[in-house]
């Protein structure tokens, strides 16, 4: 890549857009803030774990050597420091008279099931919380050495205060400690803590409390913000590349993340911190009170009131890479069946694609169409751009397809490279006929139309016309071209 | 269930089959050793997971609350004790030059695929050896308390003979320690050893030694046995109803799980042990030296050497299970191939049951067969003899299909829901059309044999034997029946 044409991503620290450079070429590492498996993964799931997908495959695609780190969060994510230090997991599973563990299989099986209908990339590594509480007991004495931690009848909390004497406390969500002095409440169950906003790094486990390990200062577990830095230092090292996650999670467990890694290891823990924003439903935020809650299954079944019909996880996946993944994005039903649409028009011109015969010339510039491509996922992943590229893609195509214009055996090739690069293997959209899995639509549609033609001939109507209406019941347009009948789902 | 129709299990412990009677019902405990994360699953994954997944489904199916725990090894799995304690994972991660967690997430997403490409049940919890080192820490450390285990240069082993002296190692396996004695050879790299059939505890790293953890004795790492009595003890409690495993792992690894967990808890660990039989490959034992190492996905494309073909996952399953897990199992593909005419003989029999008609009375006794369905899973889960029954089953449906036999509607539900049970519920065989997962071929296909009708009827038999031409080659074969025309998929 010339220095001129370099990947350009949005760093939120820098708060401006940055060459992308990584700290040891051609190795990159991405650390990503995977789920809290204690319920259904939802539109917001599926929004953080496209959108670092894309970036996952497209710096493969530029030959990176990525090492891609997404937890589990199975333990340890408070609700609120007023809680009484019980997690969310332990809470549920005691509801459920359940083990923690069992409730953390069903939602983890559950978020990998989605997450490959969705067709995501494994990441390269998993780790989870409950199987680093030695390396998160290990951080906390670090910083326990260093006075920038104190404990509380069993509990550590990092002390933010001691710690932006010498260092920015807020310097990637934009907030000032005076005014976080001045504006946090004192809240019950804080008392223990010097300062309101000082946060948790283990804590002392209620005896009614499940999920607990020994440590030097109690039975307890860990606060939740640790265990990302924890993790991502053992498998990406000090500093790494990327540091992924929603827009939601900046304050205050990015913001705790750096404090903490920072005061440990006397380095800023990550070079670009990129954040997808939030989807809204309806233009409100999604929340389980007000019922607009969707998980993915009820997504692709259609089995939710506020869903008037099933949406593919290939629609899902187009309305969240229709949209750049800085802007909120709004569900509605218009717009997932908009998706719908763009999904099936972009599939089938790949479709139209492989069945194109090539001319002498070409009428577009299919080099420049390629340079857009490339252009827009450089500019920050602008899978948005990008999609509205490959639509003129489609255009080409469907032309020359009806003859309006034509293509030169050179380029035709370089469009499918463009086609199977950006959208098969960038955007990770999988054709109709390999996500149908089935070998037999292919023949048995050949065998129908090759009838159909048969009795055609022979002026049997009666067998045309009843192929054509049964075939318009199952969504199957056919299209009579100059060497024979080719057939498509309708858009 | 009466006392005389109850389910009896071999137990490996008292070499004969008892009846099984849960420690507190309805609750049902059971472990099973998973696969150790550092190769790509093979057929002997296939049969143990099969094999216990029947197991879990069978006791699910009676009412039974099944916690099912199968462990992933990733960490600790000792080649054998003069490896100077590395262990495989680490040592493949430094040959590839990887981060030993991601060779370790690379296999285990295979193993999850293939698993579930076979039909198998997610187990509700997954431990993983990594995830619960400071457990296996507490229980080593109980070993020192009670001077059954001994420290020799930052290592801990196991002391058999102290153990023996007091309880009786040896009672799973039927070896004697006196023998044992006699028969082991002193191994280089064993000398810390007070004796050669001592077992490591934990072991101290060497500097190269990449996955190690702290410990009161050293950087190290826990000995490959410690895992299973650590993870079962604490998500299914002590003793707990069944610990199962393939046959391989009876000695040394369940004996020593048992005397470990026997001395730390003075408890004998499990109530049933039960031990899978193993797969030869055209009567030769499976290993990689000898070129028959083939794995799961090897099978399902047909890309390796020995194979003719490829075979689906439901027909290795169907080969799994038409034999007894206690017997051993020989692969060849003429063995598979049959296997493949089987499944396809059971789910043609499904799909035809579903449309038979039912009379005033029966020719055959349904309720009996059921109960011969019954009773050979409650013989020990005798899954072979299950489906001889099953086909005993498909020989009615197929007969009073031709009008041979007749079936009361009462007999007719009763045949449906052995066949739901037995042969989909607890033999966890998918039916044709889910597996195909395509809308679309039963509405082309009824299509197609519409307009085979139609042609037939106006005698326009160049129309009718295109399509039967066309789909002999799609293997479809199609049956003339007195309400029109029926398809099924060659056996």
């Amino acid at each position: 890549m010339s220095k001129a044409n370099q990947l350009k991503v949005y760093n939120t620290l820098t708060r401006q857009k940055e060459v992308f450079e990584p700290l040891s070429p051609p190795h990159v590492g991405m650390y990503v803030c995977g789920p809290t498996v204690y319920g259904d993964p939802h539109l917001g799931h599926a929004r953080s774990a496209i959108v670092f997908d894309i970036v996952f495959r497209y710096l493969k695609h530029h030959g990176y050597k990525v090492r891609y780190v997404r937890n589990i969060t199975d333990v340890g994510h408070l609700e609120n420091d007023g809680d009484m230090g019980e997690d969310k997991i332990a809470k549920k599973a005691r509801l459920e008279q359940l083990e923690p563990m069992e409730i953390v299989q069903i939602y983890t099986d559950q978020y990998h099931k989605n997450m490959a209908q969705l067709n995501l990339l494994n990441p390269s590594i998993e780790p989870r919380a409950s199987g680093h509480i030695i390396e998160q007991i290990e951080m906390i004495q670090k910083l326990l050495k260093k006075d920038l931690a104190y404990e509380v009848k069993g509990s550590i909390y990092f002390n933010v205060v001691a710690y932006d004497a010498s260092n920015n406390y807020g310097k990637l969500s934009g907030r000032k400690i005076e005014e976080l002095m001045k504006n946090t409440r004192k809240l019950e169950g804080q008392e223990d803590k010097k300062n309101p906003f000082d946060f948790a790094l283990w804590k002392k486990a209620q005896p009614e409390h499940i999920m607990k390990w020994p440590s030097p200062w109690s039975l307890g577990f860990p606060g939740w913000h640790l265990e990302c830095s924890v993790m991502g230092a053992k498998y990406l090292g000090t500093p790494f590349d990327i540091h992924g996650g929603g827009l939601d999670l900046l304050f205050p467990h990015h913001e705790c993340e750096i404090a903490q890694s920072q005061a440990a290891n006397d380095t800023d823990p990550v070079k670009y911190w990129l954040h997808n924003n939030m989807i809204t439903i309806n233009s409100q935020k999604m929340s389980k009170s007000l019922g607009n809650f969707i998980t993915l299954d009820e997504l692709f079944t259609g089995s939710h009131n506020a869903l008037e019909q099933a949406y593919s996880p290939m629609t899902v996946r187009f309305f969240i890479l229709q949209a750049h993944y800085r802007g909120t994005l709004d569900f509605s039903n218009k717009a997932l069946q908009a998706a719908e649409k763009g999904l099936n028009k972009l599939l089938n011109g790949i479709s139209t694609l492989k069945k194109l015969k090539s001319s002498n010339s070409s009428s577009s510039n299919i080099n420049k169409l390629k340079e857009s491509c490339e252009t827009a996922m450089k500019d920050d992943f602008n899978t948005s751009i990008l999609i509205s590229c490959l639509f003129e893609g489609v255009r080409i195509i469907n032309s020359v397809n009806l003859g309006e214009e034509k293509i030169s055996s050179e380029d035709l090739d370089l469009l499918k490279s463009i086609f199977e690069d950006y959208a098969i293997k960038i955007l990770g959209f999988t054709e109709k006929t390999s996500s149908n899995d089935n070998s037999l639509v292919d023949p048995l549609m050949d065998l129908i139309l090759d009838i159909r033609q048969e009795a055609r001939s022979k002026q049997d109507y009666e067998i045309s016309d009843k192929i054509r209406e049964a075939l318009t019941k199952m969504k199957i347009v056919t299209k009579d071209e100059q060497d024979g009948t080719s057939w498509n789902y309708e858009e």
